[in-house]
This record gives C-alpha cells, structure tokens and sequence, in this order.
C-alpha cells in the first residue's frame, strides 16, 4: 500500500484550529498521535502534573536514531479585537497561514512529523526516528520537554542527535540555525542600611548609595568581548525599588534586580561569585548590608560544529541557497534540557511574528522546512 | 510699681498646657499677648491663611532693636500611650519639664519673653525690643515668620540683629550655637527608556543603566571639603523606583530623588546647572532621555563672626562655662526667612528629645536660657 504524501500545511492548519493554549492540550497532540500512529510510530502520552506531553518512536528501541523536538502550545491570542483574522482559524491569505503558532511552532512541528512519516514510510531507515513533542514550552516549563526526557531515561530510550524545529530565521528563510544559547540567571539584591534624616546623613546608611555602587560597578565594564560561538555576554538591571516618599528621608531598605544572559566564558556559579564578591567588599567599605539570591536559569551551552552540524547545515543550504550562519543569540528553549542528553540544535521558521498580533507564516517556507528536515533524515541514515 | 521676675519655667509649663499642635492656637498666643500687653510691648496678631502670628514691640518703630524668632506649635504627640506623662501635662519630675514642645520650643520662647520683660521694665533701653512669634514653623511654613516679615517690610518694622530660640546643644548646654545653615534642593529624576527583552537588549535602552550612571555619577566624589564656617555639603539619594515586576524586561522608565544639603560654595542654581549638565552628557551618550526637575528649598546663608556672634557667644559662655561652637549644620529652621532682613543667629536648649516621645527638658537650662537672653539684651544696648 502506498501512501499520499502529507501536506505540511495542511497538518498546521489542522493543529492551528486546536486552541492550545498553555497549559491546554486542546486536541493537538492526540491529533498528532494518530497521524504517526498510522505511520507506525508508537506513541506514547508522558503527561507529568496536568502537563500534555507526546513521546514517538518509529524504529526499535535502543537504535542509533535522529530525534525531533517541539511542542503544540501557544502563548495567549492577547487582544483578539487586534487581529486581523481570526486566531484560531488557519485562514490561508496573501500566500501565508494566519493564527496563533502559525509560526511558533505548530508549522515546526506540522513539518518534521510530515517529513518523518513520509521518510519512514519511503525509504525505512536503519535505526529509529524518535519525536518529543511538548504542550508546555511556552508556560514554566517544568514538566514539558524536561518530562519527556525523564520518562526517557527510565524507559532507557534516547535520541543520538535532536533537531528542535524552532523559528530561528531573523527575516530570511534559510539564514540562521542555533548551536546553542547563552546562559540565563538572576541576581535578587537587598541593601539594608540604616534609615535617617537627610540632614544628618552620618548618623545614617543610605542603602540606594551602596546599591548605586554595586550596580555601577556591574555595569561599569562588559562581561567579556565575545566568544568562538557567543556574542559578549549581556547584564541588564530590570528594576531598582525604594518607595520612599520623603525626600528628607534617607530610607533604610531598598531593592534591585539584575539580569545576565551569559555565553560560555562563563558559568552560573562563577557569575555569582563575581557578583557576591562585589557585594563583599562595598558591604565592607559602607556597612550597608548587601544580600544576592541568585537564581540560575540555564548555563550556557554549544554543539560545536562538526558532522551533525554540517548535516543540517547542507541540507539547509541545499534547499533555500543560504548558508545558514551558525548563532547562539536569542532567548531559552528547551534545547537548554536535550543538550544534557544528545547533541542538539535548531532550525527553523521566520520568527518575525511570533508571540505577536496577526502570527503568520509564509506557506512556501512551511514546504521547504518539511523538504530541510527529509533531507537532514534522509543524509543521517545514508 | 515694681515687678517680680517672670519665671521662664512656669511660663514654658502654661505654654505647654495650651495644645497648640500645628496649625492650631490652642491658646499660647493669646497668653504671650496678654504677658507681653502688660508689660507694655505693643501686640499685633498678624494671621495669614488661618496660621496664627504674633508681633510684639516694645519702643519706638524704627528704633535700632534687638529681635527674638521663635514658635509656639508643635508636632503632634505621636502614639499618646508611649508617653510615660501627660504630653500637655507639664509635669515636673527628675529636675525636667516634661510635655510636647518642652524643648521645641516653648521653652526658649518663655526664656525670651521672661528676659524681655524682665529687660524692659528693669532697665529701659535706648532703643526697640521685638519679638516675633510664628504658629506655624512645624508645618508647611508658608505662612508663618514669612507672613511677620512681610508685614514688617509694609510696616515699615525691622529687626537690626535676630536671635531664634531653637534648641542648639547636642548634648550639653551651651554648647553649640548656629550662625548660619546650609541649603537645601531636591533632584527629581526621570529617565525613559526603550522597554525589550533583557536577551535582547541591543533593541532597547536601558533606563536604569543610564540613571545609574547618574546616580554614580552625582555620589562619585564629595561635592566639596567644606568651607570656613560650613562641613562639606552632602547629596543623599533618597530613593529610586521601577516597579518592574518581569526579570526577563528591560523597562521603560524609572524614577529617582536626589536631596542635596549645601554649602556656601555652591548655589542652588549653581547645583541645578551641574546635575543639568551630567544628565545631558549622558543623555547624550546612551540616547535615554533624562529629565530633572528641581526644587531649591532654601539657599545656604550664614552670619559671619563678628560683634552679634561674638556678643551672644560670651553671654553663652558667662552663664554656661562653655564656648559655643558655631556651627552651620542640621535641618532648616525660620532663620532662612529671617536671614533675608537682618543678621540672625540661633541659640537654645539641649535638643535631645524634640519631636520624639517624653519630650522634655532640665528645669535649670531654661533658666540658664533666659539668663543668656538678658545679657545679650543688656549687652546689645549698653
Ligand atoms: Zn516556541
Ligand atoms: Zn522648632
């Protein structure tokens, strides 16, 4: 029995219509469930505390395998009087497919599941093909892909390389794929001195002059210049608060956040000792009390380049004519969990309208994002 | 008809009794108009805006004349059952005067009254005596000794030398006395930003990047060593706000206060000019746009050592033993008013407890008061 090739875009529209809302499971990915398990997949939900998540494997278990990796939920539609067509309703106009996840990344994962049925189905390969598909990337996270890989590990399955079907592409399809992401913390700051009048400023210990210092002399000087495959690290202060409404009042408490997105010059426990070491010594020198907690979202990570990153790479170049610039700019996700357990990297769509009004997506891209990932399957097996 | 001396201390216990928390009467006005009308000084309530004012000369209009500054309201008593004795009780117990406005300053102003009194019944002098009495120096001050003073000037009054009556001493009477203070202005700082994502900082401007840079800026260096008869100035920021509740935002605005306390080697707009002037470099330099608002309570002024210093620092040192220091520092008081009319000075009590709970006040210092009062009296006219 041969079977018709699936349409990608089809297979968006479909998953467009289930209202996947984090955390709502909203019928995608029992949609998806029955798509690859017609194809021969087992199928296999991994829901971990309400949390909807779907595990697929084509091929045995314990095989050298490609993996996939993505997830059907979308942020809020936010104000729906805003859009121009309905979220929801996979309209197709001026050559694009509008809603929520149009981009990010119902059509990412709609693309690797076509490519992966149509490959297992026409040329079965030796080895398995393995997706991970998530219903919570864009809520906290915990038990999403991270679930996923648990259940894996106990199970003993595992993926000998993954490909997450992100958008990556900036404006062009084609121009870029992630080899990883910087890293991600958090310092709290409190400085406690001691409250006074601000005509009598010995008697007192202004804590804004202290914290004043302390993220002076954190912003005084990037982090470092860049690395091999990272961009100079980035801090930025989020907000400094006081609430004090006297200005003859020097206050007693105040509060600061300061955010770090670091590459691999660094590591989350060497940034905190950076930071407390600061504190330290303006501690000591003020006698205002400086306290960090520190809270370390993601160290940073790369896969080098090398065969897996050169398989994809082709493959991108084969089918769009761009070279794919190889970067790790950009925010978290979940390849931040699979990098502690196979190489990992991204590609994927045109993130222009992501998490924004009117998310939408070139129809022709979705195509050639399904054609990539055969090719990429297609050069791994060969 | 002879006299006996008014006693300062049953004089400070009836102004004690009168409740006259700011703006309100309560009664003291009256009472020194009454004491004052029967020795013969003339009494003009002078109120403006509902605060109550009393003006009381004794002599010819005109005349060269000593002059006294003083209040009769007080702050409010705060939390009542804290109190160990009736705030409004005037009692006497361990050799102190115990009430609300016991040393800020009831007291001082019966010491004034009962000197003056005694003065120009004693020993008429060739000359004018005056007194001006405000109910509203604790409050916003709008309408007290500026109200006496514009009045004078239409009037054609005037005060030759001023002595306010404000507690002085640190610790010990006589210690200090006040011949000038330093002014006062307040930064009000804005900064707007660009708001974004912190892992995209490249697209936004980090309003608290660039008020940090201000701040830092502005506490970097003192603003001065000091000068002859004042301490250094000093900049206290009072508070900064964000409220920016997201670790992965850079937001768009913040706000921060800076209190400026200074010397005679700046001016305020001499101050406005320098923080204008920092705020636009870095305006300038990290495209945030910063506004200042600013605000000069009062510019610093001071009374140099001369005949009137040197005049009430020896009467201080007859009846204490000790030289006063003469000092420029601490909060404002009406002397900032005063100072714009005629030399002024300022001498009182030990000012240990004003504005706090069992506020109160030796028994012997107010005599010691009153007795420093009478010499400068008779040593100005003899
Ligand atoms: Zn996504
Ligand atoms: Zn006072």
């Amino acid at each position: 029995m041969t079977h018709a090739p699936i349409d990608p875009v089809a297979l968006t529209a479909a998953l467009i219509r289930c209202p996947s809302v984090t955390p709502v499971e909203g019928g995608a990915l029992e949609l998806l469930a029955r798509v690859l398990g017609e194809a021969g997949f087992a199928c296999t939900r991994v829901d971990r505390n309400g949390v909807p998540n779907l595990f697929a494997r084509w091929g045995a278990k314990g095989a050298r395998s490609f993996g996939f990796n993505g997830h059907t939920d979308v942020v809020p539609v936010g104000d729906v009087a805003a859009w121009s067509r309905d979220p929801f309703g996979a309209e197709i106009a001026e050559g694009q497919i509008w809603g929520r996840g149009a981009s990010d990344m119902k059509s990412g994962v709609a693309a690797f599941v076509a490519a992966a049925v149509d490959f297992v189905r026409e040329t079965p390969p030796e080895g398995a093909v393995i997706l991970t598909i998530t219903g919570d990337e864009e809520g906290p996270g915990r038990d999403g892909t991270r679930a996923l890989l648990d259940w894996m590990a106990a199970e003993g399955e595992a993926m000998s390389v993954c490909l997450v079907g992100e958008p990556t592409c900036p404006e062009r399809m084609g121009e870029m794929m992630k080899i990883g992401r910087r890293g991600s913390m958090t310092f709290y700051i409190e400085a406690e001195g001691v409250q006074g009048h601000a005509a009598y400023p010995h008697r007192a210990k202004n804590p804004l002059h202290a914290l004043t210092r302390l993220l002076g002399e954190m912003t005084a000087a990037p982090l470092d210049q860049g690395t091999a495959h990272f961009e100079p690290s980035s801090l930025q202060i989020t907000t400094i608060d006081c609430a004090n409404p006297a200005n003859n009042v020097i206050p007693a408490r105040a509060t600061a956040t300061v955010n770090i997105r670091f590459n691999d010059a660094h590591s989350g426990a060497g940034l905190v000792a950076w930071g407390e070491g600061l504190a330290a010594r303006i501690e000591a020198e003020t006698g205002v009390r400086l306290t960090l907690r520190s809270e370390i979202s993601g160290e940073s990570f790369v896969t080098p380049p090398g065969a897996f990153v050169a398989l994809v790479a082709a493959a991108v170049e084969a089918e769009t004519g761009l070279r794919p610039e190889l970067s790790t700019t950009g925010g978290t996700s979940d390849a931040r969990f699979v990098k502690d357990h196979c190489p990992v990297l991204e590609f994927g769509l045109v993130g222009q309208t992501m998490h924004k009004v009117d998310e939408r997506v070139e129809i022709a891209h979705i195509h050639q994002l399904k054609a990539i990932y055969a090719r990429a399957l297609r050069a791994f097996f060969a």
